[in-house]
């Protein structure tokens, strides 16, 4: 069993907090000079340990280790989203790359070795996962002429131009080129801490579908216009959030989770009755039955919102992305390694997250190893996890790499 | 009797709605090109009529009568909302000019006058009611200093200097100037058509109370975060919205309005469970007693919010404008000049929205005259009134005057 450097794996986790520092977290959007920054430190670690290093035409960084037949992938990525947390990716890529130092260079995996890829933008500033899909699938380029950043709206384009990267091939995985991808993140729920676990096993993640429901009123004066004749869109948008609230709580099962995170009034001014509203809700669960029975509530519910007026409410999805199941032989390795590392305090559980790995898993075995996140705070600059427990995790995932490469 | 001329009435309508002509409405903010432009050609048709004309340091338009003794001061405004309807204001003006040329050279009013006032601003792109309220109790010059129009921000300083108006004096009224104001104004609601009336007499303006209930919870993934342990403030707000919909009509008098006109959830992304969120709740009444109700009945639902939890509700009172009471002998008057012009169709009722004539009232005797609005629209460019409506209205307006002034 390899043992991993506690001492380099912090040391490597917060060298990448200096890049965007903002409090204790960092900011560090995608193809921000801050970002741009951390890619080039993380790709000179990775020659430092011995793998060919390049970043592609997507802005993803590869770590490929010369000469090995058989080879597992890791990785996770850089960016982060705004005002963000220090951990949410570099653990993964960090402890990618420890297990790259401890296996690949050891004679006993001779002809064996970890590669370590950072992929561009999950945190999805730009699109949705196009570091992981264009290795996997080969996102077309019109994916890529039409990305704009959500929060400056700069042009994709632009940006990829400005970090040197125009250009340049994008590189597309060979399935047979990997046994499989390897994935490690801070859980960002309080799953783990809350039931006092180190390590969790992640079984499947979450697919993620969205809605946008509008709802059609009548704009008017909201001094002149009698109760009785209004057609408030505002009030039937919160009328559903709340009808939603009684019923979707008995439909459920026990991890679904939803969320109304967008209400918009149109115009939405103080003295002018609602004449649209809009509504964004996402539900999350790890298996499409379920997934499937919460779209039909939604329908009934928005069809009960219809039947009693005044204002017609209108169902869109916008969004399905499907759960992703991860490989049986990666979990018991995982599990294995778990309870090595952390004997009797580890579990498996679904990622209500969305991940790399489920773009990787399309291809290719994967599997996911989680570290406890305190108070489940993530996106926030807040967000952490204990030395300890991110010492505990790059262990048991060296030890799962080199159990699927033996 | 005297009796006015419908085509000039009407025409002097048309032509005002050539400043600023959006669609079959106006586009003619406070201080715009159009709206200034629309004040000019109005003092120019006041001075035809007679009318000593004067622009003051608030962009209050002026029309006085020479000589007079006893005197009657009409009035209303020529900005409109933005992209909104063609008579919100214009009507009222335009009436009191009319009423003016056909009172103030009639030898019979020997000594006796119509004034008109165009207020600055009671559509509120700078402020509230500033125009009004600068001719009545002298609004702070530090007031002016603040304004700023709510959709582009230029600062109210500078539009006013921009209209050649800068470092002019305001005119502030001395009461005993006048035997009180009489302001004319289409209904904005649909009492008037729905109960197949030509003429409301105003008995009072409602008073407008406006509150910000602000939600705590706690920001955090969409994906990760239990059901369980949420602290979902858009949840929290949307159910305050439904016990105010329940709640409410079981309080309220018979015209009672309340709105919600915004909905503000943050950070307001889909992916996140809003930690913070905000909503307007605006409440309208001509019964201060009926105000002070709600305002009870809205405080108990913030408490049972709370007690209920798991968020934290804020109630705030962000504005309290007081009913305004109609003088008696100006709704007698206007009640027998619409009997006059409109036998059997009138009838005396509340106005919802706001109007010059509340700040008036507060110095003089004050009334106010309706016409009915097609569909109860307002605020909109569709908002119109029937041209014989409109002609109807200024008949029964010039009697109401003269009978005042005799």
């Amino acid at each position: 069993m390899p043992s991993i450097n506690p001492a380099r794996v912090l040391a490597d986790l917060n060298r990448l907090r200096d890049f965007g520092r903002f409090k204790t977290g960092v900011h560090r959007p995608s193809l921000s000079a801050e970002h741009n920054a951390a890619c080039h430190w993380f790709a000179g670690r990775m020659a430092e340990a011995g793998l060919e290093t390049n970043i592609d035409g997507i802005g993803n960084v590869y770590g490929v280790a010369p000469g090995a037949a058989r080879r597992l992938l890791t990785g996770s990525h850089l960016e982060s989203q705004n005002q963000a947390g220090w951990l949410d990716g570099p653990l993964g890529v960090v402890y990618g790359l420890e297990a790259a130092r401890v296996i690949n260079r050891d004679p006993a995996f001779a002809g064996r070795a970890v590669d370590v890829a950072v992929w561009f933008d999950e945190e999805g500033h730009f699109g949705n996962f196009l570091g992981s899909r264009s290795f996997v699938d080969g996102l077309a380029d019109a994916d890529i002429d039409a990305g704009v950043d959500r929060t400056d709206g700069r042009p994709l384009r632009d940006a990829l131009g400005r970090a040197g990267l125009a250009g340049k091939p994008r590189r597309r995985v060979t399935p047979a080129e990997y046994i499989g991808y390897l994935e490690a993140h801070i859980e960002q729920g309080d799953w783990l801490e809350a039931h006092g676990l180190k390590l969790g096993i992640v079984t499947s993640i979450v697919g993620i579908w969205q809605f946008r429901i509008t709802f059609a009123g009548t704009q008017n004066h909201a001094g002149t216009t009698r109760m009785a004749i209004r057609r408030d869109a505002g009030l039937s948008c919160a009328e559903l959030c709340c009808a939603i609230a009684r019923r979707f709580p008995q439909v459920a099962a026990e991890r679904t989770v939803w969320t109304t995170g967008r209400i918009t009034l149109d115009p939405g001014a103080p003295s002018i009755i609602p004449g649209r509203a809009e509504m964004l809700l996402q539900v999350r669960d790890a298996d499409l039955a379920v997934l499937q029975r919460m779209e039909g509530e939604l329908a009934s519910l928005v069809a009960a919102s219809n039947r009693a007026g005044p204002c017609h409410a209108t169902l869109e999805s916008l969004r399905k992305s499907y759960p992703a199941v991860m490989d049986a032989t990666f979990q018991a390795a995982l599990e294995a390694a778990s309870e090595a590392a952390a004997p009797g305090v580890h579990t498996r559980m679904p990622s209500g997250a969305g991940h790399d790995a489920q773009i990787l898993s399309k291809v290719m075995p994967a599997g996911m190893l989680f570290v406890p996140s305190i108070g489940g705070i993530s996106h926030h600059w807040t967000e952490n996890t204990a030395d300890d427990d991110i010492v505990t995790g790059a262990q048991a995932f060296a030890t799962a790499c080199a159990a699927l490469l033996s």
